[in-house]
């Protein structure tokens, strides 16, 4: 269907001329109301009037970024490149994503599950809910998309046809370069910095070693094509409930390092961490938190090693090119450096938080401005940390180590 | 023009009809013939019948490998590639690539400067021939043209979109993955191995330890976008005479790591050099040779740090993000990176042509078996040597006194 940009009172009928949408209501009457509060799309929610529960999102992207207006042109190809990682994550874990009933990529459009029993990931952390099951949900989502879509299972056919899906999300891996490798470290007009921390930026700014860390991390994440990224693996990129974890908006996808996202989640959930001492003060539910940054990793690495182990040969290991003894040797090395990697991302994702364009809504939502300078001074020498010593800290208990220490 | 295969009796006329190349004719009456050696493609010369020294080269891709026949399909995509780099070398560095003067990716054919006073640069190495603008013309290759496509000067957006244009090249990169970075290492049907050297290539099999850093760098070879590279840089890819120097080729071009064409070109050197001791036992010759290794670094080095400091912003590194003493560290460090990428891809590159499919004819042509099981010997415990610490050998003089140690 050719591109036009859908309003709530087209949206019953143009769901109803999708047959499979059509079954899913069994020709019920339909409502719809738009819902979404995102930064980048129109998001409506379509419901059968007798039966509420029975509801169904309807996405699409406009070209330009919705909470500027048209004067912020932002190309609507982001929608393709979201759901055709939507697409791959619902193959390879389709517990982990909203089940998708309708795509097209001419409409910039996707209608997939609503998901009316979970919330934002990182609400729920800042009401202090515990999500047992999420540690070994999240493992398993990065586990399985990160190796299934990398040079350790793809051939090399499959991987570069697939990489061509995704080399074309241009626009969004420049938002990444900028506002998450570049300007949040210098002085720039996009930053946010409160009266009562200029003190604090100018001395982030003058940092130069730091900066050298940063642009290798930047380098890394321009030019190694590891594996299909989400892109933006934060804390409000996931849905939770109790039993279920559910992993949304993956339009920053593309090929790039290994550690990107876990980094990510791992920054925000430091963050998260951080902002309880201002917030709850709760130690019970920090402790909780940090349990789940060391078994987010510990058991993605567990999975990830599983499934290479199974995996008898690639494009990368012939079989019968080496030993068992040395494989795993060079695997060891492997993780060690995805793990390492991971910490570096994981310092940028936390110390681009604190001045720059996006923040933290847990932290730079505190009202109190002495709060909020003080978590964001924590937040800020745990991430100088993770840049300055990412290539030296070695596991998780080093990582869990310094984020106490510095917090 | 759709695919079709020329044979040689329409060459003439085929030429004809192409403006630019009458033009270049000035309508004098042409003759043609077939004059392809190489393996893969069809090469034909088109001459003024009264002054030969006019003349073109046309250059067509046929669906198959030509020196095996139709029965082993080989994709006539490859033309394109080529294609694209030469177009690519070009614009950067016109004087180091045959001037172009027609080319039709549908065709996969290319017309371009016959180089008929230059020679094979591999056998003006056999010859003992001195190329005293080799290194200034080779290092100048090198330096623009992976300085150019890489994140250091195109901007994020003129990057994705060129390596687009080369991402396809699937099954070129494969066969690099088979056949540099595997076979040659481990039984297997293709390898070639004299019955005198059984022994060594047994041993050669058994050393896991250095599998694992073969390892390494394929997977930096398969995952790393840095820059785009000829792809197969070997002394039989450049065509040389006392004053000019040509690269020709090219359609294993790809985005990979900076290391890759360097780690090719001194692989070939070491080669020669071993050689001589086996051919024409001119020391001082070796000494020629081993001063252009050295030489080829340090000016490919130079330049390349020349043209970096000239970039005064790139996508990587914008305007005063960082002061000039830190950014030469970040500079040294990434020039470091390089370097040791580069030796442990000349160390594959060797180690592949002492069993692997295809040996380099000064070596593997040797015609007395013990001087080629000598001279393979060497090139193997170079090779190894060079795999083996390629993380630790930080110099050309480190690297030259291992050339000269083990040979």
């Amino acid at each position: 269907m050719s591109y036009h940009i859908l309003k709530n009172q087209n949206i019953v009928s143009f769901v109803q001329n999708i047959p499979k949408i059509r079954e899913y209501f069994a020709d019920e009457r339909l409502i719809s109301k738009e819902i979404g509060d995102g930064n980048l799309n129109f998001v409506f929610l379509v419901q059968s009037e007798k039966n509420p529960k029975k509801a169904l999102i309807v996405k699409q992207a406009v070209p330009y970024l919705r909470c500027a207006g048209e004067s912020f042109p932002l190309s609507r190809d982001r929608m393709s490149f979201e759901i055709r990682a939507l697409l791959s994550y619902e193959k390879l874990t389709p517990s982990f994503v909203p089940k998708i009933y309708h795509e097209d990529e001419e409409m910039s459009l996707v209608v997939m599950e609503y998901l009316g029993e979970h919330i934002i990931f990182r609400l729920g952390l800042m009401e202090c809910n515990y999500y047992e099951n999420f540690s070994e949900h999240i493992s398993t989502f990065l586990a399985y998309n990160l190796f299934h879509t990398s040079s350790l299972h793809l051939n090399s056919y499959e991987k570069r046809q697939m990489m061509d899906s995704f080399n074309k999300n241009i626009e969004l891996c420049k938002l990444t370069e900028d506002f998450v490798f570049t300007f949040a470290y210098m002085e720039h007009e996009t930053n946010f910095i409160d009266e009562n921390a200029l003190e604090d930026a100018k001395e982030l700014f003058s940092k130069m070693e730091f900066r050298k860390n940063i642009l290798k991390l930047k380098y890394i994440f321009m030019t190694n094509a590891d594996t299909l990224l989400h892109g933006d693996l934060h804390t409000g990129s996931i849905m939770v409930n109790e039993k279920e974890t559910f992993v949304i908006d993956p339009e920053f996808a593309f090929f790039g390092p290994f550690g990107f996202d876990i980094g990510a989640l791992i920054a925000n959930l430091i963050s998260s961490y951080i902002s309880h001492f201002y917030r709850s003060g709760d130690e019970k539910y920090q402790e909780w938190i940090l349990k789940n940054i060391k078994e987010i990793y510990e058991k993605f690495e567990e999975k990830f090693l599983k499934l290479w182990d199974a995996q008898k040969k690639s494009s990368l290991i012939t079989s019968n090119f080496i030993d068992e003894k040395t494989l795993d040797e060079y695997k060891k090395d492997f993780m060690q450096d995805i793990f390492c990697q991971s910490v570096g991302f994981a310092g940028c994702k936390m110390a681009r938080r604190v001045f720059g364009i996006a923040g933290v809504e847990e932290i730079r939502g505190l009202e109190d401005l002495e709060k909020r300078a003080d978590a964001n001074k924590k937040a800020l020498k745990i991430g100088i940390k993770l840049i300055e010593n990412y290539e030296n800290i070695k596991n998780q208990k080093e990582l869990i180590k310094i984020i106490k220490e510095f917090s």
